[in-house]
């Protein structure tokens, strides 16, 4: 594995001089900056005399494949630092990174491949001609960059590269680089009408469009109903909290830089206008999670041994303050909801309870279509070195870190251990799903809590009638409802299941004036039968409302013409391009709801 | 109508003054103050020389009751200043009055019954012995009150009684209050175990229990699959808005008094620490409405004339900043749920859609158990003395003042007109419903709105290709669940009918030994039925575990002991003590369903 990464990178570096030579070639007067490998090829940074473009690749890459002929090898000297400016002496850059070479006194390195020659610490092909295969790589775009990423200073031109060690595989990764664009749930939630986000509202804010929010309802819908049958109960709260609830809690405090800042009341219009603290005043925080509010519903009365476990669920939506830069669709949001639980059980019930959230987790994962044999688990242990910076005990850790990886070998998960990466308040299991494209997102998590029970001091009765400390218990089957819902569109391509589809069926009569009364019959019958059908009043023609529908990923389409009319039999066309005909409105309706049980 | 309230005015009034007489003879050093009536009788304060508590008011309502045998009628007399303070020289109270009224240049006047005279302006029986009946009043409490309701002055000794005109008329309204306290659905709600307000959290932000979040559930799925029939969609907002949203929606300026402060972003902790402005910063505001969100959404794409009307549905949580001092239990919060819903259509749609959300309110009220013939309605229009403070014009106003009285009077619906009283944005209906106590709750509402299409310039492509202003209709049907929650406590008096129920089922086992094995089968076999059940698996006595049961008003409880394990038949108890026996599980399921698909 390492050598092929090396043997990969070597290949995207080499590539990179290789581009620089070419430039340099085509234009001379450029300066020749930095070219580095990065995930998926190199880029190289130049101050071109004028400006280039995308246009002016083609040319450049033809270059590249002319100069490559001629370069069977890389040779290397070392120079002092005045050999080095001398060469250098018309490029500023390459003089202000040999200063940082022997700033830190390290050895300054020419790199000579064919006529070009650049400052480098080494890690090339050993002969370009021969390893380099034919449409391995590929220039694929040109951006700006500032000169050492940093605004106050030039902008340069950089040069990104595709390169992989076949062209089998290039094409691979331009062709799943395209289907993922195609997927993108930005690109999709617009196009499906789905959500948008509006910046008038707020970045990192979604509104969610009809369709979307039906989509949103079914899921929770569901979620609820299987919730119900694992033996879980509901609760609610405000998204607002009293500080005080935070600073028990300890999230005011070391959790501050994530969340909205405080809400003063209390203060009057004046002492606002003079930026005065107000005479009697309470501060209020957006909720980050729900855990706290969940502990004083569990607190609020004294409970006993008998009256645990309590698993409590809610979908609540929690606010943090991410930065707008980090922001994207659905999945890096400002407002988001958990679909969030709290198991609050006795010791001897911890194991049993574990099992149970990771069969529930799994059940989710296939209910939505994904493989379970692709899921990887990460189990997050805390640092045996630095035990003091954990809340809890050893007792506790050993004990919940060892139950853990128990459950997780029963269960055969296929799971890595991660020392040092629990959270300060417990260890964790995280779930990792793969999407249709292979790609993994972070998904479920199933977290011990040793914080939250001290600092709340949350306790039961135990059957020697004294008080005992519960073990505490967040899990999260789907992360949070936006992100999960950015998954299934870029998942399914928006093509959902029909069971997930906010519009399971669209009716397109062929003719306003002839058709659209019998239409409206079958989507009467159709409703009534709890089908979500949508019926098409356009005056579009019917390629152009078949094309509509097809765009929208409707699963089916029932087109009414003369014909269907008449027969009183229909005429589906499936978004597959399968067509049923002479099917009875009663047949499809039957069709559909099993379908929709199947959850196909 | 005029006479009987102007005689049980009088009534209240003359016993104000017959308990001033009573509380002198028996307390001769008290200070009289004043003596107003009330809805429910009239209460007199005094200051007394040593404290008095309820168990005083026997004594005084005898000494009354002795008193008035010889009450045979009010003679008057008025009074100079001078004279009138000679006469209450020791009472500061009374010269302060006396003082006032001179200020006013109005008359002096005494009034005396009996040995008693009090100053007074007049409004009493002619004669007490006969026109007070026998047990038509009831001294009530004792309670502190502040001289003129200042805290600032001394704190007097209130004393409330109760008046009716008759003793059958005073027993009613005893009854009904004491049925009432039996259901304050704060009270009911601890003891069903549904919600509590935490002081840690936030006043006026209930946190649900998971009996009270079921119970909303059930309500909310019932809400949106009778929303998704009624052609409703659904729609998602977050819970905070840049405050540019709330300037756009003239909210923030006009109702700032009523919204949260705003949470500044951007503010570093050093800025925050010395009270400085952030260089760049947001403002965000907790959400008062839904409205903008849902406007922010339809003007996401161009609308065309054939895309309306639109009906869109949150149930959204909203913040509003109530005084501490006027917030209840679930009726005044600060955060609760509107049921909201935004018609934006065509003025040719417009009729249709009233009567539809009409229709639509009745079928619920019909749905939760309430008798629609009871249903007030307030029919709010513009003060047209004042056009000028109105958004919107003239023929705006007219048409839709115009359409609400029309289809009000087709659905035949009991109301009342009210000029002045319609929101600056548009005219609306209100709509109140009795409860069982026949207490009249505030809780659907329809209003127009020609505020916000005008300010968000909310417009569709009309049949000649021109943009046209749409109308908006605002509509909620229980208001918020919050209030319309506690209406339900308090109506049903927690004895929810079955469908409502969040435990419809509960399974007592006599003997935990013997029966519980059983009991857990019976338990798996209702859920499986999708009954709400319960398993009581306490070490209770089997009385205690029914007593526990029935106080929380649960409808059925499964009795198992040694004839019914055997017998594999059920008893069955409900609430109002009606049994039901050798009835075999499957046979109970099938009752249950019925009846919950009855909404009975």
């Amino acid at each position: 594995m390492e050598d092929k990464n090396e043997k990969l990178h070597n290949l995207r570096h080499s590539l990179a001089h290789l581009m620089a030579a070419a430039v340099l070639e085509l234009y001379p007067e450029t300066k020749t900056t930095i070219g580095p490998v990065i995930e998926d090829g190199f880029y190289y940074d130049f101050e071109f005399s004028s400006p280039i473009s995308d246009k002016d690749l083609p040319k450049i890459e033809k270059k590249m494949k002319e100069i490559l002929k001629s370069w069977k090898e890389f040779s290397h000297e070392e120079k002092t630092e005045k050999e080095a400016k001398e060469f250098f002496q018309d490029n500023e850059y390459k003089i202000e990174l040999i200063n940082d070479i022997s700033d830190k006194k390290e050895k300054i390195t020419f790199y000579t491949c064919g006529n070009f020659t650049d400052l480098c610490r080494g890690g090339h092909l050993e002969n370009p001609t021969k390893e380099i295969k034919d449409g391995c790589f590929k220039l694929d775009r040109v951006a700006g960059a500032y000169w050492r990423g940093d605004e106050k200073n030039k902008m340069l031109t950089r040069i990104y590269g595709l390169a992989f060690e076949t062209k089998e595989e290039l094409e691979k990764y331009l062709n799943q680089r395209e289907e993922a664009k195609k997927r993108d749930h930005r690109k999709l939630g617009k196009e499906l009408d789905l959500f948008h986000i509006d910046e008038k509202v707020g970045s990192g804010l979604p509104l969610w469009h009809p369709r979307g929010a039906m989509l949103w309802r079914i899921i929770e819908d569901f979620w609820y109903g299987e919730h119900i049958k694992n033996g879980y109960d509901l609760v609610r709260s405000p998204h607002i909290g009293n500080r005080i609830l935070w600073e028990t809690s300890g999230h005011w405090g070391f959790y501050n830089a994530s969340m909205y800042p405080p809400i003063e009341v209390g203060q009057t219009l004046e002492e606002k206008q003079q930026n005065k603290k107000a005479e009697i005043s309470e501060e209020y925080l957006l909720k980050p999670m729900n855990c706290p509010f969940h502990v004083q519903i569990f607190k609020d009365t004294p409970k006993s041994y008998r009256d645990l476990p309590v698993r409590w669920a809610e979908c609540g939506t929690v606010y943090r303050f991410e930065k707008k830069g980090e922001l994207s669709g659905l999945t890096r949001v400002r407002g988001f909801t958990q679909d969030d639980a709290h198991i609050i059980c006795r010791k001897d019930q911890v194991e049993n309870e574990l099992k149970k959230v990771i069969d529930f987790i799994l059940f989710i994962y296939k209910a939505f279509g994904f493989d379970i044999g692709t899921v990887k688990v990460f189990l997050s242990l805390r640092d045996p070195e630095n035990k003091n910076k954990y809340a809890g005990n050893d007792t506790g850790w050993n004990f919940t870190e060892e139950v853990l990886r128990k459950i997780a070998t029963e269960k055969k998960l296929d799971f890595t251990e991660e020392k040092g990466e629990a959270a300060f308040y417990g260890p964790k299991l995280d779930f990792k799903i793969k999407d249709a494209l292979g790609r993994l997102w972070q998904c479920s998590t199933l977290q011990f809590d040793f914080n939250l029970p001290e600092r709340f001091d949350i306790t039961f009765t135990n059957q020697k009638g004294e008080q005992e400390r519960t073990y505490m218990l967040h899990r999260a089957l789907f992360g949070s409802f936006e992100r999960f819902i950015g998954l299934l569109i870029e998942h399914y391509a928006g093509a959902f299941p029909l069971w997930l589809s906010p519009v399971q069926v669209k009716i397109l009569p062929i003719s306003e004036e002839k058709h659209l009364d019998y239409a409206r019959e079958i989507f009467k019958n159709l409703k009534e039968n709890n089908i979500r059908v949508e019926l098409d009043e356009s005056s579009e023609s019917l390629s152009k409302k078949i094309r509509n529908a097809k765009m929208q990923k409707i699963p089916y389409l029932i087109v009414i013409g003369d014909k269907e009319k008449e027969s009183k039999k229909l005429t589906i066309e499936s978004r597959n391009n399968e067509k049923i005909e002479n099917i009875s409105v009663e047949e499809f309706s039957t069709k559909l709801k099993k379908e929709i049980e199947e959850k196909k």
